[in-house]
C-alpha cells in the first residue's frame, strides 16, 4: 500500500476541514477535481440531456457504442461536474466507453426525488440516443452509489430496461444511519462522520421517510438488479453500508462482486492522480465493465 | 446462467440421497470425483507430506515454483484425494501452478484439532520442500475453507510467514450455526441443512467449544490475514458464513473479494465438468491467485 500518498492525502484534507457554509463547500470538493487536469486526448463535451446539464468525455481509442453514466458523490448537497471530472474520464478510458456525467440537482434546493428525476431523465437520455441497454453501465459514488440503484429499482417500476452492470464506490445506501461502522470506524474517517451524514438526510430528504427504498435502497427488493461491483475502503464510516448491500444483494440472487481495500478512506477514486490505489481501483472497474459490456462477464 | 445444466445436477443430487451410514457417505463424495476423468496431460503424484497422505498434479505448464495447497470440503467427515482430484487440478492449471491436495484426517475417528494439524502438517512440508510463502496460495472448499482460514491463524500463533493469498469456495467459518440463511435458504439447498451441520458440528468438536476462532474463524481476529477471494452459492444456507467473513475481514483491514454467485449450490466447483458456472469460478479463482502469485495481485 501506498502508506506515504495516503499520509499526504489525509494531512492536506486535515488541514483544510470542511466548511460550515454550503458554497464553500460545494467550492472546496470542486475545487479538488480541479486540482487535476485531464489528460490531453480526452475530449470533453458539454450537452443537455432531457434538461439535464451533462457532459460527454470520450478518448479516441473509447468504442463510440458503450457508455459509462455517473452519478457523482456529495452527499447530495455537493459534487459537480467539476469535482468528478479526472475520475470519471479515467474510468471511462479504462472501461473502453464514453462517458457521460449528470449534474443532476442538488439539496436542500431540491430534495429528493429531485436527483432521482435527474438520474432518470439522463438514462433516458442515453436510450433517446439509441444506447442500448447493455451496453450502458450505471456508477455512482457515495451519494451517487445510492442513487445508482434507486435509478434502477424505478426503472424496473418504470418497466425500462437495465443498464448492464453497475459499478458502486463508497455506496451510501442507507439514511437511517444504522451501519455499525457508523461508530467504528469515526476515528479512521477524514470525510464523513454521523453527525455530518444526519445533516445531509435531513436536507436531501426534507422530511421524506429515510427508509424508502428509493433513499435506502438497502431495504428495497434488489431481485433482478444487474451485476454490480462495490468496492469501499476498510476505513470508512460507510464500510458497513457496502456490506450490507453486498448481502441484500447476494441473498437476492444479484451477481455482487465485493471488493474491500484495506486502509482506504471514503471516495479515494478522487485521488487518484496521487494514490496508486485509486488508479488500481479505476482499472479494477474498468475490466468489470469493460467484460460486461462485451457480453462475456461472469454471470 | 445454465439452468439446464444446474438442474440435471439437482435432479441427481435428489436421486442420489445423502445415505446415513459413514462409509456410504464417503464412498458418494468419492464417487462424484471418479466420475470425472482426470485430463490426459495432468500429472499425479502420491506423497507422504509430514505423515499427512497428499498428492501433486500439475501440467507441463505449471511453474514449479508454485504451489496451490488444497483443503476439500466434506464437513471435516467425508472428502479425500478422490472425491475433488478434478477440482484440484482444473484449479491448478488456472492458476499456472503445481498442487497438493492434503488427505487430512477426519471425523469421527480423528476430531479437532486432527484436521488442523495436518494442514499445518502440509503447509510445514511445502516450506520443507523449499517453496517460498509468498509462491503458496492456500485454498479449502465448505469445512475446507474454515479450515485453511484456521491454518493461517495457526501459522501467525506459530511465528510462521502466511501464504500469498487465499481462496475459499462456499467457507463454512461458524460452527456455533449462527448464519441467517441456514433457514431462509434451506428449502434451496440440496446438500446441506441444519441438522446436517449440527451432525458435523457434533461429530468434529466432539465436546470442544464451536465458539473458537480455530473452528469457527468468523469470530478470530482477522487482522492481518493474506488477500482472499470468496465464492459462494445464493442457493446455499451457508451463504451467509462466506458474507459474515467477508464483513469481518474487510472489516480488520484484510484485502478481500467476495464473489455471489447467484442460483449456485454448495461446492458447485465439483461438478464444473458439466457446469458452465463451475469452469467459470475456476477460472476466476486461478485469475487471483495467478496475479497475487505473480507479485501483481491488487492489495
Amino acid at each position: 500500500m501506498s502508506i506515504a500518498e495516503l499520509g499526504r492525502i489525509r494531512a492536506r484534507l486535515a488541514a483544510r476541514p470542511r466548511p460550515a457554509d454550503l458554497a464553500a463547500r460545494r467550492e472546496r470538493l470542486d475545487g479538488l477535481g480541479a486540482e487535476y487536469a485531464l489528460p490531453p486526448d480526452v475530449t470533453v463535451e458539454r450537452v443537455v440531456a432531457r434538461a439535464v446539464p451533462a457532459e460527454w468525455t470520450g478518448t479516441a481509442a473509447a468504442d463510440p457504442a458503450r457508455v459509462l453514466l455517473f452519478l457523482h458523490g456529495g452527499g447530495y448537497m455537493a459534487g459537480s461536474l467539476a469535482s468528478h471530472r479526472h475520475v470519471v474520464a479515467r474510468a471511462g478510458r479504462e472501461a473502453g466507453a464514453r462517458t457521460l456525467a449528470l449534474a443532476y440537482r442538488l439539496a436542500p434546493e431540491h430534495p429528493f426525488p429531485a436527483a432521482l428525476e435527474d438520474a432518470l431523465a439522463g438514462y433516458r437520455f442515453l436510450l433517446d440516443q439509441g444506447f442500448a441497454p447493455e451496453r450502458i453501465a450505471l456508477a455512482g459514488e457515495s451519494a451517487g452509489g445510492g442513487l445508482a440503484i434507486a435509478t434502477v429499482l424505478s426503472l424496473r417500476e418504470a418497466g425500462l430496461p437495465p443498464p448492464r452492470c453497475l459499478w458502486l464506490s463508497s455506496p451510501w445506501v442507507d439514511l437511517t444511519l444504522a451501519g455499525g461502522t457508523l461508530a467504528s470506524k469515526a476515528a479512521l474517517d477524514p470525510l464523513l462522520s454521523r453527525a455530518y451524514l444526519a445533516e445531509l438526510v435531513a436536507a436531501y430528504l426534507a422530511g421524506a421517510d429515510p427508509r424508502s427504498a428509493l433513499v435506502s435502497p438497502l431495504d428495497g427488493d434488489l431481485a433482478g438488479l444487474p451485476p454490480m461491483l462495490i468496492q469501499v475502503g476498510s476505513a470508512e464510516v460507510l464500510l458497513d453500508d457496502a456490506l450490507r448491500l453486498a448481502a441484500a444483494a447476494g441473498v437476492a440472487d444479484v451477481p455482487v462482486t465485493l471488493r474491500v481495500w484495506p486502509h482506504m478512506i471514503h471516495a479515494w477514486h478522487l485521488f487518484h492522480p496521487e494514490l496508486e490505489e485509486g488508479r488500481a481501483s479505476l482499472s479494477e472497474a474498468g475490466s468489470f465493465i469493460r467484460s460486461h459490456l462485451d457480453g462475456a462477464g461472469p454471470p
